[in-house]
């Protein structure tokens, strides 16, 4: 039998919360851990010594464990490797590329290293690296994602992978959690339900939109360059799905979304901003502290598994 | 508590055969009644007589349960509709519009009404119009969908409509059907997996297809006129995709796709003919009878469900 993620990581309940660029702060990750979750910081736009700060903040604020995400695309990912070596965080999640450069270093020191992947073959080669989980991303999710649903996905990971999966895109009800226990997951990641966090240091504007947002209010850019990205479906991304069909290329229009995603995360700016979001965002009514989401989560979830 | 879909039609396990176009004829639907499942007969390019024919000889080879799919858009729907009654099938599952028109004079008759439906406005219309329970499929179906996938859909509508929910896009597994049933759905309808069964009329070449399509094998086309369609990436939908976003636009387009999923249908034309499938596609290994298939899914079904 595999073991359970609660396990895993050591916490109370199967939730992680997803590393949201620029997004999970100290002030988020703590508040999930010590609701019993598995909090993951970002690292994006961080030095070596902002990462330091907020990882011994996250400490400050709770004993329970927590995890820092690593987008691999960034240029000083050696530099965060190495901050979170020393400070011993108890996970890794990662992104954008293979975690292979550091992997085993980070799992010797005893952090466990947990891949986000979004199609089979990458998972058969993280699972060839031996890292100690997977975090499987499906196409409802919110920001760069692959394009196989979430659904479909667990189903041929679990036929074709020898690995720990934890579902992740489209989880917005304990219902979800032990429907992805169904499938085999050992837990989930959910990322849109904390977007709305009180814990979450976005601005109000993006998160009404969130709030307003319906099962459709979501879109995706950059199919024809095949970086797709999920957003609300705002001015911004109506003007850039129009140039992108219309046959204008990246590079012209490059500049339209250049810093777009700074501008709705640090401005709160939710027409020409980048407001990323997973299509699940229409479950979201209202505003809460992180432990009044996630015990409503267990508490459905439970609610569920009686009726089942 | 709602009625199990078992209950609501009279079957012996929760499982509809989607009712495919031009592929789900007298032979698979007969074959998935009588193996518990419901089958359910496509009505696209039949006559009035031809479909009549066909009700027949499912009634000569089953005694089982079985339904018919009225795509809304045929010219001779009053005519289909007028079989569908005197011959009294057990349900009529729609899709490509609403049944508003005929759908109370089935229900008089003791048939029920159960639309397709891929976004929650159109489940709303759907409720208010009485009808008796609506599939919601999601974009990792195959064929003609919509955009958000089967999970946050399923969630959505479970907070915002009143109806028995029939789940469907994406199902390959009784974990799957579990999974499901965990969010609340009354049962599933299958397609993908059955357009591998012994019994499907499909060609060779096209049932291959399927056998060696992995989970990113398929691709939709028609975004960009608002009318997603996903098939096999094949040499066909590489070149519409190439010009879809080049900006040439719907009218240009469409001799290159015109009478393709007949290619595909009735030639087995599998380079250039539109090879409609799910995104479980890739979970597909082997032809089975339509039996085997449903036997396999209770299997695991079962047993995902001791392991819960």
């Amino acid at each position: 039998m595999t073991k359970p993620l609660t396990e895993l990581l050591g916490i109370q309940y199967p939730i992680i919360q997803g590393g949201m660029a620029r997004i999970s702060d100290s002030t988020l990750v703590s508040a999930v851990s010590e609701a019993g979750g598995f909090g993951v910081l970002t690292s994006v736009g961080y030095t070596k010594e902002e990462l330091r700060q907020e990882i011994r903040r996250v400490k400050s604020l709770t004993e329970r464990p927590f995890g820092v995400n690593l987008m691999l695309q960034q240029d000083n990912i050696p530099e965060l490797v190495e901050v979170t070596l020393t400070e011993k965080v108890t996970a890794v999640t990662t992104g954008a590329g293979s975690p292979k450069a550091f992997a085993a270093e980070l799992q010797v020191a005893g952090i466990k290293v947990i891949p986000v992947v979004s199609q089979v073959t990458h998972a058969v080669k993280m699972a060839n690296l031996g890292v100690d989980a997977i975090i499987a991303e499906g196409y409802e999710a919110g920001g760069h994602v692959g394009l196989t649903a979430t659904l479909p996905l667990i189903q041929q990971l679990q036929k074709e992978v020898e690995l720990p999966i934890i579902a992740a895109g489209g989880i917005g009800s304990g219902e979800a959690i032990l429907a992805m226990e169904a499938l085999g997951a050992i837990g989930v990641q959910i990322g849109t339900l904390f977007l709305t966090a009180e814990e979450c240091a976005l601005g109000q504007r993006y998160k009404q939109a969130l709030i307003d947002a319906d099962d459709v209010a979501t879109a995706l850019t950059g199919l024809s360059w095949g970086l797709p990205v999920r957003n609300i479906a705002n001015e911004l991304i109506q003007d850039c799905l129009r140039e992108e069909f219309a046959g204008v290329n990246y590079e012209a229009i490059r500049p339209m979304l250049y810093e777009s995603y700074v501008r709705a995360v640090e401005q709160d700016d939710v027409e020409r901003g980048s407001v990323m979001t997973g299509q699940i965002a229409g479950i979201i009514d209202r505003i809460q502290p992180a432990a009044t989401i996630i015990e409503a989560l267990m508490a459905s979830y439970h609610e569920a598994k009686e009726r089942i």
